[in-house]
């Protein structure tokens, strides 16, 4: 297969070809992050702008690993205390970028669909590293491919999502992921973090954490912010740990061979007890691991692209 | 013509043919950033510490840029919340960080005269990033270099700056930038907004828009700085807005094939309506990727010449 | 000597032959940042990752520009804004770390210990940039290589530590570095900032300056911290440096060619005189220019260790 679009803006966009492409281009990267010198020269004398415009540090992190990685050279072009907020448009932000000669955007942004406006305003790369509550999808890709390393195939398998659905991006990329990939997916939560618009997604929905455990082959369990916890969705973090904390005696309804992921930062004790998150069924740490490796994917994927269109035009 | 300046200070300082000698090394520079690979080694090796003690996202990416795909190494040591807040004197910043065998020194400063008192210091070369309500030579220098690559001579061109002349850096370099070039320089703006030492710089001054517009070849427009507003320089930004704004119907008493020209970022529908900022006429964008080209060859410049001192002694 | 340790993470764990061996490799990188190239290749494709959690600028760039001039790719996995502080486990942040195939962390936090617990849940080598009021192993090793360079040897130097001994990690490891290698150090304080169990250390104690400078062969004097003196540990700065500040009358009861240092940023006027700090006995620059070297020296004996560790493994 040939790639041809020019970002990464949601998992919703994507057909299950170009999914799985990500997937095996990710293997070949993978294997590069092990050698004693992890560096190759795919992107050398490319530059890659991050504009993150909400805060984050795995994430950051992850992307400007993989693209150095790659050689590329990174620049943090805009930052929460900048121009963006001093008046500008994201247009005006977006066009002034491009001037730089910069070869693809990283942006996060805490409105859904700010990728998206921002690729129309330019015609390099623009990849979402997270937009709001609507879409994380390196996030999905590294959970999809931890996933089918683990299971080789994600056909048929049960895959729920437990935590706080409604403002969870993550869910939502992964949902659309998932089922492209033939997954049974199922969120799970507490009523107040379900959006109604969920009905609409290619997903089952439960209250109850057994209906969503019981014989599930992954549980993807989501971060509870707790700073909206003001909004009062649930009535107590006990409460909700209680209600809708994985732990080592409702993880035997799932599959013997369950796997356990979270998209970190835990809250230890909340979403997951202590024995589960260190138990035989996780793979966070491997998540984080596969994360550099799917960035690198993606980069590598959008920026040969874009340089191959150089040389045609 | 042999470059033989240490430091990049203000435009003041050098003659018309220093100012040539950047222009036409710009243009060398200006083709890397337009290769698919665009990196080159001149810098190599080198080390380059930003010291940027206002903040900036534009101007800093820029030189950053600059300085990577130069191949330099790149390190922030000072920022906003640092030593040299905490009692630390300018002089000792200084040569700290020169004794970290830094080869240049990037510094913008509230201050005017902050560079010049940092270049004494040290024996480095240091480039003025900004500094007060002085300078900004690197601006003036992205500003002239468009102009010229558009209108081949600036000999006898009417250039007219509008805005806040008061504290504009930009304007100052560009005053004297351009006249040593030729130019006809024309400032126009609020009487609040003009200061008084004016008269001594190789200038015109009016406050009527329509006098500063008649005819000109070059319409630079400068940022309100609307945190400044407090200190009411002007009624509002509404009669700003109508009595110094350039839009579509005062732009016709310039020449037909004026440029429009603004540093960033623009304040639309005050300094610049909408259709000017993105009309036939602006060549804003082209000042942003001029930027990163007149920096590189700033930084060759300087540091070039370091390298052959080193030698050399 | 080969190099076996995996962390640096005090100077009171090494021993005398392992202190040497890192003075020694210091010497072989302190040439390479004065050539015009300052670059050479021995960490590239390796990735450190600074964990700095109290806030720093010369430290942090110092290790940068070390890390830089090996080749080495730096990233700031977390900052003073991060998840750590949302909450997650310092295991948690570390092992994350950890799975995005980092080779190195340095890590700087206010509480004295956490560079040990966080090597314990990590296998790659951490070390240690200042844990609260313990340790500061490389600003020591920096100032006993600078001390070593102008006496060539330590045995029976006087070293006298004058200041805030109480808060400083960087006299504790000054005390274990200096007397491992044959120095008679002496501490000299207010009794307020003189802590108790400073008498199960190495050195000598006094609270009178005269004694400590009289026949002193180097004098280190520590910063101040303005920012505690609201804790009224001495009455008033004025006082303090009239009792404890370093000036050109109290310094002729030293030897004659007294080396006098600072880890910076010096309080002019406070610790050191203004003729003292500037004066023939200061080596303040140059412990800055070594600062970078010994760091060199330290990313390259522990990350050569585990390229080694893996290629055997």
């Amino acid at each position: 297969m040939k790639w041809r679009r020019r970002n990464l803006l949601s998992l919703e966009d994507l057909d299950k070809e170009e999914i799985i492409h990500i997937l095996n281009t990710t293997t070949s990267f993978k294997e590069i992050s092990k050698r004693p010198i992890k560096k190759v020269p795919a992107l050398r004398g490319k530059t890659i702008a991050t504009l993150f415009l909400e805060p984050s540090t795995r994430t950051r992190a992850s992307f400007e690993l993989a693209a150095k990685r790659l050689s590329a050279d990174v620049v943090s072009i805009y930052s929460s205390s900048s121009s963006i907020l001093k008046g500008e448009t994201l247009r005006d932000t977006a066009r002034n970028i491009e001037a730089m000669n910069i070869d693809a955007i990283i942006i996060r942004h805490s409105s859904s669909g700010s990728p998206l406006v921002l690729s129309r305003y330019v015609k390099v790369p623009v990849i979402n590293a997270g937009d709001g509550s609507h879409e994380h999808p390196t996030q999905a890709l590294l959970d999809i491919y931890t996933i089918r390393e683990k299971k080789k195939n994600l056909k048929g398998l049960k895959v729920s999502i437990i935590g706080d659905i409604l403002h969870s991006r993550v869910a939502r990329s992964n949902i659309w992921g998932l089922s492209k990939l033939g997954a049974k997916v199922c969120v799970c939560g507490p009523a107040t973090l379900l959006p109604s618009e969920i009905e609409k997604l290619p997903t089952k929905v439960t209250y109850k954490i057994d209906e969503a455990l019981k014989d599930a082959d992954v549980v993807i369990t989501l971060r509870i912010q707790l700073e909206r916890q003001k909004d009062k969705f649930f009535p107590s973090l006990r409460e909700y740990a209680r209600e809708y904390g994985l732990n080592s005696q409702n993880i035997k309804l799932a599959k013997k061979d369950v796997l356990v992921m979270h998209p970190g930062p835990i809250n230890r004790g909340i979403e997951l007890s202590q024995e589960v998150a260190d138990g035989p069924h996780s793979v966070i740490l491997e998540q984080v691991t596969n994360g550099v490796a799917v960035r690198m994917a993606v980069l590598y994927l959008l920026l040969q692209k874009e340089g191959k269109n150089e040389s045609a035009n």
